[in-house]
């Protein structure tokens, strides 16, 4: 852990970054010399240094489509999971999709600040291994996709510090095992993406790298903790990324950002060597799963890693084969309208019905409202057990060199809830969460139909509304629900928010001081125009299979 | 949690003990007068009070089966599978078969004191209600089973106690999910059986019951914690029962009276609601599993509960069904003869070499000698995890009545390792315990074949020697190491002590404290006449349905 001032910490981050530009560009340089000039002069998120937010655009997504050459475009503005086909036919070499990525996510990364650090050495070395064994490699699963990590994940000979500069000096010496994964079946890391400080955070500030912004609406937050892969997925700079999840750090940012992602069960995939404060807690464990534009893509994903029988390298993962499901009976979705907590906002409560009534002409779907069960009580229970060390961890890692605390960090680290716990303490909450559990299983089970057929899945809210202005994204509810029990959630997109039709209720009367506050930040429509809404399909444990099978039925409504 | 005198407290749990014998004889009288009076002159392992262990006969198993009446043996020495077939077949009637095994039972525990609880109302209800559906139940897969359940298993409007006087006012209202699966799958507990104090014991010696004896011996120990369950199986007294185990609880008992048993994987069978010291903390988790002199029963009770989807009961539980294994290839197993800390004995060195011997005779079997990876290290983890209070829930159950520390339990909470611990110390000790789990998946898998074939099982020492002398089965190593790594160990029965060929070998050189002391125990093999000498199979996480197909072959050897 670095000791020296947090500032001299924060340049040498930029460096790292803005070497990695340069170097991005040498080995990969724009054809035409106007595309430099455009990149130059595009608005920036990053600023000088890491406390100075930039200038981005109100609208990025715009620019960067109207200002990224269409030969890029060509290649990236494919379904990935389209494009992966025609790697795997030959149509354009590994090499020729990696440099249309990375000038994608230059550009990208310019406009909302979602790149960490570029990786055109490596991910150089990857491609042309790749292009020079076609035949014999043209057969993996995911050959020749460029894909992003998210920073906490270890990547060989780079410093893993999940935002905090403390770590600057953390350099691994080997890749986590989901990447090795992911490297044998023909995929490999091009960016590491930004992650915000100490993690826990549904946005994505930190002094390594500033902030990312969405790309649909710069005053909105591009969600955390796995922002910079929401941000980068969304504006389709890359194919597919790597997050982890928590409390909804993949969560929010795939709805933030208007694409999928999965929290999968703990268990299903490996992350046990992913880098975070806390390490060795495991009152609630974190896991790992995809976000991208494609559900296709994340289904291979997700089996491709499966079909590797990762328990075999990782001892968290278990040995659950990835089996696609078929349905012989109505599929039964619950609709959980609201969490009686926080309720949500106009766009996500339109988004909710307007799915539902779709869902309602399908001759094999049957539909239930599903009630919330304490849900209250599940926030008081996973709060509780977040920080078993008060905090003290993460606020070491910034008092080493004096690193600031941010806004959001501070929120959450002074919660009631947010203290040193004795052992009993610990214990008294995980048997909380165990009574908790069993409760919420047994409530769920009690909308499977009279013959007993089960209760496939319920669709949520994945947040009280869309994304959030920054540094006011405080209401976990919708999200760490699922952690504490442990069920596997599908963000799917839902469309948009429509300014003419979601108009503030000011006639609603809140519930709770959280409710009133997620309640004034919903000050107008116009504010969070451009917003994507998405919403989450939420399954009993280890059933991902299913949920991407009910995923490609809501795509297609 | 009650304060009273722990003196009161233990005439109060032994009229518990002398009402349920009277009960029981007036429910299920002896048809003979003569039976009466012999059971009256049995050599009792109980004494007049908990401190007195009575007068046992030295070899209770003789005494057992010399005195006990033969229509009683003619069901009850029976294999339990076979008998469960004539069960189904109607051969005998439930109550019948209840009958049999309620006496052989009184007599195996005035014999051993194996029994914490009889239950006659309880199942005579439950035989009655079978006999009168018995075209509708008798498909059921257990139908008609009389069976053991450890006193900690929670059972509906009795006091849970784990041994420790001060909850014998934890009365629970319900069954624990498991004990409702078996009835639904038609077999029903009969007894309650015993368990020592605060459970953390490789015997079983309370306040609550005084001391079980091995059948085989006396002058040694059932093993524990699940010592009832061991004892009253290895006597004969029961089809199959419920242990637990969370460092050899399961597997010693099995292994110091001759039986089978399986330490399963965690999440494998419900026991969330199961009753402990220390409930609460998760660094290291307890498991359920079965205790029988069959292996066929033991398959199908395991076959029945997962059949029955106990991961929609118990959220602890994971969806893995049960699956038969068919080996297309020959079966790879290793075999651990030491752990080099502490070296196995005479008698369980000799029955190593033979199961050795014996299955290189097999065409479809491979064997390769598989090396420890750091077991010593494993110790020190989990030793570290067991009591992260430093042990003070396991001492306040003791204060709150003045009931005086067993010598085992004081002994375990003397080590080193236990002192209580800061949240980062937990952390740390995590991080080690995930870290091993690690490293010991990569040493057990280098023993692949070269084409990348499995290493299917490893046969390794369950206890150093047979069966302890009381109070000194002191060396958890040979057990604790696979609750470390969550890895499923079947118990098997393999041989017995050879007074002849199992010396103690005066030329050893105890490698450290512990292997001396252990060494030491070992005085002369008369000393141990009459041990049954068992042997453990261990596989990786979730493959208990190859142990039981391995199983088969070392039975049939």
């Amino acid at each position: 852990m670095l000791t020296e001032n947090w500032k001299e910490l924060a340049d040498k981050a930029v460096d790292i970054y803005e070497e990695s530009v340069k170097k991005t560009l040498e080995l990969f340089p724009f054809e035409d010399p106007k595309t430099l000039e455009v990149f130059n002069s595009l608005p920036s998120a990053r600023g000088k240094t890491v406390t100075d937010f930039g200038n981005p655009a109100k609208v990025p997504i715009e620019v960067y489509l109207e200002s990224l050459p269409d030969k890029v475009k060509e290649i990236t503005e494919k379904d990935p999971a389209e494009l992966l086909k025609e790697l795997k036919r030959g149509t354009y070499s590994v090499l020729e999709v990696l440099e249309s990525y990375f000038h994608a996510a230059l550009f990208a990364s310019k406009l909302v600040n979602c790149v960490y650090e570029f990786l055109p050495v490596e991910a150089l070395a990857f491609a042309k291994a790749l292009d020079a064994a076609f035949d014999e490699s043209k057969d993996l699963p995911l050959y020749g996709l460029p894909i992003s990590i998210k920073e906490m994940i270890p990547f060989k000979n780079r410093p893993i510090t999940h935002g905090s500069l403390c770590y600057l000096d953390r350099v691994v010496d080997y890749d986590a095992e989901i990447v090795k994964i992911l490297l044998a079946k023909g995929a490999f890391p091009f960016v590491r993406t930004t992650n915000p400080q100490s993690l826990m955070m549904l946005e994505c500030e930190s002094y390594m790298h500033g902030r990312t912004v969405n790309p649909f609406n710069s005053d909105l937050t591009c969600g955390g903790s796995s922002g910079g892969e929401g941000a980068i997925n969304g504006i389709h700079a890359s194919t597919v990324g790597l997050g982890s999840d928590i409390g909804g750090s993949i969560r929010c940012p795939a709805a933030f950002n208007g694409i999928w992602g999965m929290r999968s069960t703990v268990g299903r995939l490996p992350c046990a060597d992913y880098f975070s404060c806390q390490l060795g807690s495991e009152s609630i464990l974190s896991v790992t799963g995809p976000l991208t534009r494609s559900l296709d893509l994340l289904e291979i994903t997700m089996k491709s890693i499966i079909d590797s029988k990762p328990w075999l390298v990782d001892p968290m993962c278990t040995a659950i084969p990835w089996k696609p499901v078929e349905f012989n009976k109505k599929i039964r979705i619950g609709i959980l309208h609201t969490d009686e907590v926080v309720t949500p906002l106009p766009p996500v409560a339109r988004a909710l019905k307007e799915v539902e009534s779709k869902l309602l002409n399908l001759v094999n779907v049957e539909l239930v409202e599903f009630k919330p069960f304490e849900h209250q009580k599940a926030m008081e229970i996973i709060s509780s057990l977040y920080f078993e060390d008060g905090g003290a961890d993460t606020k070491s890692t910034l008092t080493a060199t004096g690193e600031p605390m941010c806004e959001q960090t501070s929120w959450v680290l002074s919660k009631d809830a947010v203290k040193p716990l004795a052992v009993p303490e610990i214990w008294k909450w995980n048997l909380a969460k165990q009574a908790y559990r069993k409760a919420y299983l047994k409530h769920w089970l009690s909308y499977n139909d009279a013959e007993g057929g089960e209760l496939d899945a319920v669709i949520a809210p994945v947040f009280p509304g869309v994304a959030a202005k920054h540094r006011t994204a405080k209401y976990w509810g919708y999200t760490a629900q699922w952690n504490l029990l442990d069920y596997p959630v599908l963000v799917f997109p839902a469309g948009k928010i429509d300014t003419s039709l979601d108009k503030p209720d000011t006639s609603y009367k809140p519930l709770n001081d959280m409710d009133k506050f997620v309640y004034e930040t919903y000050d107008s429509a116009e504010s969070f125009a451009g917003a994507p809404v998405n919403l989450g399909l939420v399954g009993l444990r280890n059933t991902e299979e299913k949920l991407i099978e009910i995923g490609k039925i809501l795509r297609d409504l």
